[in-house]
């Protein structure tokens, strides 16, 4: 039965916790400040609790998965860059001067960078974990992008890395990505998963002209029909339009969810995984913080379909991981917060004058 | 001469080094990412080194600066909260059950918690700064809320303050507030400064119900009415409607700007601060930076007064320099991307097929 694990792992997946999520608003709303007035924090907080089932939870040692794989469909010229940076980026990742070896480091999060399937020998360099499904995808304009058998393979690596993330002490992950061409696909993805229209879903303004933004669009709906995915099978869409690192991506979400473990989305790869990963269940769609509104076009749409509302809007379209990394931030203040403030009784401070005015302590 | 103090550090404060802003720039667009990708980080570190004159700075030490006072004006019932909130809160920030406690804590900034005219002996706590001006304003429904003598006072002590920080290695300031009826005082002082009708920078929905918002409106109009606070004049503005930690921060951002050291705003009432800063020079606008966006309604026209567009928006509306106090990590990150990252050169990464097609690995 190849989709056991997978089939186990989603079965194990639970609804929030919402008498927790109720207990944790009762002790937001003791703290010494108005009623409401920490905003979004308080919100994230109360999430936290609710997802992991912790009601006073230490700050979670976090860690960031960066997974990386090339793209058949690079060879189409979908891409502003050369396929050959896949490679070189990882390797910048792993001697630490790409963005998210730098936030990695300053936000004290653990970096795994991940080849899933880049289409050169790495080696094995200090730092990098190779669970190589293949050497980058096939293109899809063609054929499918993988089998079926390495799309479940991408999956169930990305479900184990997971477990061993939360088994070495991890209790918040960021996730993240490296492929030239994984725009692409995840458009692809994004279209088949929510039957918008392929323009919708589409980036456009971020690097390449007019022109190619046209020819990718053209090429993923002309493979879309060619390979007819079938939007209730994920593995299908996976296989024949996806990437590795995208389905890896959405089994760490699976896996995660499966302990209660958050994790934080980048932009709009990692949504694509999300995408995938809800696709297999609903219920993880729980244990998903949306980091950041990316300038790529079709992020909206996905985080639409997700129902999930960004923390941050800072104009980022680097990917890699780097927005999910600075949500990290956002998301251990608020549990720090949540668990470090006294409360009113604690403190002796008063209360509002009238209970109806209870919201600002300044107005 | 009253004020030579504020005329000398006024005459001192220097336009933002332009020539710096183009190199850190060019350093920018050579760093392992597509152009611009990095978003808003980008124009933030550029910033910073533009207002620091540093090429290559470190990451700032930063020191969140809390100053609190009392407002004879709590006395007509606009705030929701009774006037001895101010001391106790006072106390929670010393005793380490603030939320601005716990964030700076988080944030590693040193957390200077400054008595700048609270209704009660504090006594000598560990932590406290004391330069009390006066126990609490007047009531400014019947009278200035201070002497011009006080106001220029508050104004000094916070300009001290900010070289005092200097000379001991802070190089990123967050300011916030306490004070209990003081966003009556930075309504007053908004409308006053900036022309707006009172109705506009009045906030209404932050726990006050629409009568007593009503009542708000029309006590700040009538005192305008019978003070007639010149808006050339910060120090008339601020002794006629104006508090002692308002006029204390607008100090503390002059200092701030003479000695080209950043300071992160918080929300509506540190926003009063730097509309009176402003006033006496415009040139110190360049040396700030807008945290977030407050639900307080007159925040959004403060903003625009400034053309600060913030960085997070995440329905805060506590106060107390939180809000700041979260946007040191995305400055901080933003100079640790700028000075940390490799160049394509330093990395042996491939630049874009077609140069045209600059901004996006992914694409």
């Amino acid at each position: 039965m190849d989709t056991t694990i997978l089939e186990r792992v989603c079965a194990s997946i639970v609804p929030l916790d919402s008498a927790l999520l109720d207990q944790a608003r009762e002790r937001l709303n003791r703290l010494t400040k108005p009623i409401g007035s920490l905003g979004r924090l308080e919100t994230l907080a109360a999430q936290y609790v609710a997802m992991t089932g912790e009601l006073m939870p230490p700050i979670p040692a976090s860690l960031v998965v960066v997974m990386a794989a090339d793209h058949g469909i690079a060879a189409e010229g979908v891409s502003a860059y050369p396929a050959c940076v896949t490679r070189q980026m990882v390797q910048n990742f792993l001697r630490g001067g790409a963005a998210i070896t730098v936030l990695a480091r300053r936000v004290g999060a653990t970096l795994w960078v991940v080849d899933m399937g880049v289409a050169a020998e790495l080696g094995d360099p200090p730092g990098l974990i190779t669970n190589k499904i293949g050497p980058g995808t096939k293109n899809f304009r063609y054929q499918p992008a993988m089998t079926r058998t390495q799309a479940l393979a991408a999956i169930e690596s990305g479900i184990a890395l997971a477990q061993k993330a939360w088994e070495q002490g991890a209790r918040l992950l960021a996730i993240g990505e490296m492929g030239i061409g994984n725009t692409t696909a995840s458009a692809a993805i994004a279209a088949a998963m929510t039957g918008q229209p392929v323009r919708e879903v589409t980036g456009h303004g971020t690097g390449i002209d007019a022109g190619t933004w046209e020819r990718k669009v053209q090429l993923i709906e002309q493979a879309l029909q060619r390979h007819r995915p079938d939007p209730r099978d994920p593995i299908d869409i996976l296989g024949k339009v996806g990437g590795f690192e995208i389905g890896g991506l959405a089994g760490v979400i699976l896996g995660a969810a499966a302990r209660r473990m958050p994790v934080v989305l980048d932009g709009f790869i990692t949504g694509a995984s999300a995408l995938l990963a809800v696709g297999f269940n609903p219920s993880c769609r729980a244990y998903l913080f949306a980091s950041h509104r990316s300038v790529e076009r079709g992020h909206e749409v996905i985080l639409r379909h997700l129902d999930l509302d960004p923390l941050l809007d800072l104009d980022l379209r680097l990917g890699e991981g780097t927005g999910a990394c600075l949500a990290i931030n956002l998301i251990q203040a608020a549990i720090a917060l949540y668990t470090g403030m006294a409360t009113f009784d604690e403190a002796g401070v008063d209360g509002p004058v009238d209970s109806t005015m209870t919201s600002s302590f300044d107005s």
